[in-house]
């Protein structure tokens, strides 16, 4: 008799697709929900949905973006700067923006090389960004991927082609932990890994 | 520019009514579910709509229920059992199902008594329950609601209903911590509590 009703099951079973969400709290979650607030629910069923369907990217920097350009690449000075920054990921160039640091555009990777999960330059988006550099307004490239084997190897690649179009070329500096992941960074370690940059 | 676009700051926001979800992974949680696991996402928002519209609740016990009556009170001993454990939550009730300890049938408050946030023996479906001990058919009943102030009145009520009916009654016995909530107690403390259990 120890057994949830089979929506009650399948709604915890759905809530463990979340990062972080074991059996424990997922059931907490569902009873939660279900006792306390059913319009609370409604609500994140709707918009989760909505934003499923409708959250796209950006035709040129490939960030999260809900209409063709993002309000970075829009900008009138920003869109057009000489100076870029990459990042694996739309979260680490979240980070990044919450340290007001950096004025440039950006190059979101969505992801980073591992040819072991079937992740090389085609699905980094590395066409288009060559075709970026290959115009010549870019004269700087930060590469912010992760301290991890995997950003090592996607900034290695990216270094290359930069070079080959003499664009100059800075990592930011190893003052992240080892092995760690931006995205989880704290401010002020990444504002010293952002002036620290080193020449590539 | 350090915003987020206007669906997924609403998708964060959403995903901060789950409990225990705060502002930094409820940004983890989009993010993640956006960028590799949309169809996730969709499954989640299909599951929760279909769970907070068409779950209901037991016309007998009051629990979590998808028809009109639940598996124990459909069930042909434990449905007219003589003893009746009465919880404050599915929640609860899930838990001592899980303990394999009791074969009786169930009433779920769905609360306990607390008139300062407007919760009377009316919201806790007592009316209900004083017809259903008033039939003659249950001949224990065995208290299991939280040990807190709200968990004690509640329980009092109850009993002083129970003698009007010269029903046995007990509660469980206070080896769970005090002020700590059914739910969070591991098995073993709950057997021992339930085995404990002393008369009202
Ligand atoms: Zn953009
Ligand atoms: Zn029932």
């Amino acid at each position: 008799m120890g057994k949830h009703t089979p929506l009650v099951q399948q709604l915890i079973d759905a809530l463990r697709l979340l990062p972080s969400v074991g059996p424990k709290s997922a059931q907490r979650m569902a009873y939660q929900l279900l006792e306390r607030n059913r319009e609370g629910g409604m609500q994140l069923a709707q918009v989760l949905q909505q934003a499923m369907q409708k959250v796209g990217h950006c035709q040129q920097c490939r960030t999260f973006c809900e209409g063709q350009l993002c309000q970075i690449c829009t900008h009138p000075v920003r869109g057009h700067s000489a100076v870029m920054c990459i990042v694996a990921s739309a979260a680490d160039l979240y980070a990044i923006e919450q340290t007001g640091l950096f004025a440039g555009r950006y190059f979101v990777l969505r992801g980073q090389l591992s040819p072991l999960d079937g992740i090389g330059p085609a699905e980094l988006g590395l066409d288009q960004l060559a075709k970026q550099l290959a115009q010549g307004q870019v004269q700087e490239v930060i590469l912010a991927t992760n301290p991890t084997i995997e950003g090592d190897a996607t900034a290695f690649y990216i270094a290359e082609l930069c070079k080959k179009h003499q664009i100059q070329v800075s990592r930011l500096a190893q003052g992240m932990p080892v092995g760690g992941e931006l995205e989880y960074v704290d401010g002020s370690t990444l504002s010293y890994a952002f002036s620290g940059r080193k020449p590539f």
